[in-house]
């Protein structure tokens, strides 16, 4: 299944996309959250697909991202060698975490806000995976079975506020809008291999990353569990898996993004997204 | 007012501390929560209580954390000037941020788990400050109006993970267990001045921490408006403010907890908690 939420921020109704066509599931009466998926969500969200008739939604409705709000975002950093290569950080030998804050997240197809006194506002396209049971010390060789599904992420990130305010990673990757998920979560069964996924990004039209997860450092089961010795992960939490090479801090000289910037990214099997980029303004 | 959770951990029911006794609140209806702080929910709870007939609760019951989960956790490293020496830090030129998985909350009198494998658990008494209302590009001169209260926080801390393996201090801060909160939430008006506040923590009746509050190198309005540039602070959200000198990792040598250890902690107005440290069982 392709899982979908849409409509006005802050209050999505969830649905799925069938055959390239959007469909609303709200009376199924749950949102794609924690407690869905901690209660068997997906199975039971099939039959009502397949036992529902389910009215169509149009095309040019907003889309949100696909899940309620998580618990947390785990990232993680430098986890393709070109991409660590070209930041000049030293592969790590085992994988760097950080989180994200859940406010950071937004529709796929939002604008991206460059928060206040900002001039390193960059962009990262990353396939993030959607945890689907409760996840402390899993194996390795049982880490796929905690998987509920796969999301397109732009972990966009401002490398000033990440790298030269003295704090962790964490004060460059919440801003708001620095999270646009989706445009849909797509259920294991849709993605034959995770680690053979093209990923790209275009900034205003043009090829800036092109890379694929079979060039992962860390593989997916191996992130899992890594990560599930150090946190508690929940159903409906997100690991986003990290960046290839062609970021704007990779590029000589850096480029960053200014209002009006367009980016555009994809994955395969998990569609492609669209952000303008916009200054900050006081509500 | 003093709010608090009690009962059986996942199911608790909410409370408050009256005159030294426990009393139910759970016919208010409402979790201690985002929603709650958002929705001016202080002031009615006030007015619930007195208008109310509350039925005391015994001494004998367990209390969870006085928060429903928020959103996040966000907590500030090095805030002390002698914290910072004794872990051979240098004294931040700005706030450290730092983000603590909410999966790690546990209430005030909880056993503290000692992580598989982990050799460098370490304690930290902290203020923590809990946001009343959204709080973005926050003006320090008004960021006082967005505290909802405090509450005492052990910001347990698994120094390997946290410092020697490769990643974000988010590593060694997230573990199961690893932050008490709690006896109770104060409401602002219940602390005179947050900003004089003895703090202490003693591991098996000898004291390790003595500090105060009036020692911070960055004040609560100040972090609230630092933090809020970089992330959104959502009703409920936590911050927790930083820990005075005398943790394992500043000791010569490292002294870290084991099994057994019992960790007592308070704060001046804000109760006190007693930990007891067990080692990781799988279940």
């Amino acid at each position: 299944m392709k899982l979908i939420r849409y409509g006005e921020a802050g209050k999505e109704k969830t649905g799925i996309i069938h055959n390239d066509k959007r469909y609303d599931t709200s009376a199924f009466g749950e949102d794609y959250d924690e407690r869905f998926f901690e209660n068997d969500g997906l199975n039971r969200l099939a039959e009502f697909v397949r036992t529902s008739n389910l009215m169509q939604v149009g095309d040019d409705v907003r889309l949100g991202c696909p899940l309620g709000r998580p618990s947390k975002i785990v990232c993680i950093g430098l986890n393709y060698i070109d991409h660590a290569r070209e930041t000049n950080a030293t592969p790590p030998p085992e994988p760097v975490i950080f989180m994200k804050s859940t406010t950071a997240i937004v529709g796929p197809n939002d604008n991206i806000v460059i928060p206040k006194d900002s001039v390193k506002t960059d962009w990262e396209v990353e396939l993030a995976v959607v945890i689907g049971k409760k996840a402390s010390y899993v194996d390795e060789a049982e880490a796929m079975d905690y998987v509920a599904g796969y999301v397109l992420h732009n972990d966009v990130s401002e490398r000033e506020f990440q790298l030269e305010r003295s704090g962790t990673w964490d004060k460059g990757k919440g801003c708001d809008t620095f999270a646009p998920i989706g445009p849909f979560m797509a259920t294991t069964d849709e993605i034959s291999d995770p680690h053979n996924l093209r990923l790209w990004l275009k900034l205003n039209g043009k090829v800036m990353q092109d890379g694929n997860t079979s060039n992962f450092i860390f593989n997916i089961p191996f992130l899992i569990a890594y990560t599930s010795k150090f946190m508690t992960l929940l159903p409906g939490d997100i690991i986003s898996t990290g960046t290839p090479a062609g970021v704007g801090l990779g590029m000589k000289p850096n480029l960053y993004l200014k209002p009006g910037d367009v980016v555009e990214l994809g994955v395969d099997g998990l569609g492609s997204s669209t952000q303008k980029l916009v200054a900050y303004a006081k509500n």
